[in-house]
């Protein structure tokens, strides 16, 4: 089985962080070696930075991007690259996915003017397999504990970045699949890992 | 006369703090209205970006260039722009022309890739006027007082830095003018307001 880089996506409070330990928890199961990120994140640089956009003052939407777009830098070429060239699989709590939705659908900078920022940023690191956990945003932010500055942008811009995940679903269906959230974690690990070993080969 | 923007690019210790104080002096006794400004910095998120930029750890070059495209869209917008919109001068220590010829040229991501990304990042706000402070990359480093992470890169990475700099002037040779670094400042920031008065009208 070739390494795998498995990226969870999806509104806030669609359940990412604990479906990503499912994942994980299955892989070990299986024998399989794997690395768990988040982003923002993972390196000392991508904490610096997740402080700054998650917990500081407004910023201008590029800025943000462009923050996005240099914490996935540091975090692709330090772990993630690191990780799929030894082997192990890496199972990340969002990627420049969530930028195409967030910043480029739902804060109207063009998902393609995102998109071009993050492929140079990432430099051939992408998702093999991007899973969505759907969720109706009024039942995602109900269950959301502690929201962030983005978390808090309310239920309008939660349902732009859902339309945006399905357009992008629509886009890529081989890359880019969406899963229904309100199964049980164990249940979407294992259709998310079947997936990966179909989408990985 | 029209607002205009001002930037004064160069190698490590061309003098190019000194020669923008000069140019505000200048402006001032012409009874201009001016802002200085400086990069990375400027805005509250300028300013922590600054500090992870030039004085924290190592970061990857597509990071780098992702950072300083963040502080410059949160300058713009925040100080740039409505400076030129009220009709003030913005007179700024360095600009996007720094990351073209740092980390387009110098670190080797592309100039076209970084422009792409900076011209997204600025929507418009651009200088109009680049004065590049000549001055060979040796004697800049000698008269370089606190050399920060990328200051301290060596004579070769200043090499081509200034080459940079100078194919920059061959392409855009109305914008971006070669300024010998060795005159005085007062005489080098009459030569630069005098070509801005041009360029701006």
């Amino acid at each position: 089985m070739n390494a795998t880089y498995v990226a969870l996506e999806g509104v806030e409070g669609s359940g990412k962080t604990t479906v990503a330990r499912a994942i994980g928890d299955r892989l070990v199961d299986m024998g399989v070696e794997c690395v768990a990120v988040r982003e923002p994140g993972g390196t000392w640089l991508g904490e610096e930075i997740r402080r700054l956009l998650l917990h500081a003052g407004d910023m201008t939407p590029w800025a943000e991007a462009a923050l996005f777009a240099a914490q996935r830098a540091q975090l692709a070429a330090e772990v993630i690259r690191p990780a799929l060239v030894s082997g192990r699989w890496v199972v990340s709590d969002r990627s420049f996915y969530s930028s195409l939705a967030y910043q480029g659908a739902a804060r109207g900078l063009g998902v393609d003017a995102v998109r071009s920022i993050n492929l140079a940023a990432l430099d051939g690191v992408v998702p093999d397999l991007v899973a969505v956990l759907d969720v109706e945003p009024d039942i995602g932010l109900a269950r959301q504990t502690d929201a962030d500055r983005i978390g808090k942008e309310g239920i309008e811009f939660q349902r732009l970045v859902r339309d945006a995940y399905h357009a992008l679903a629509a886009e890529e269906p081989r890359r880019v699949r969406i899963v229904d959230a309100a199964q049980s974690p164990t249940r979407i690990a294992q259709a998310v890992v079947s997936m990966a070993e179909v989408v990985g080969v």
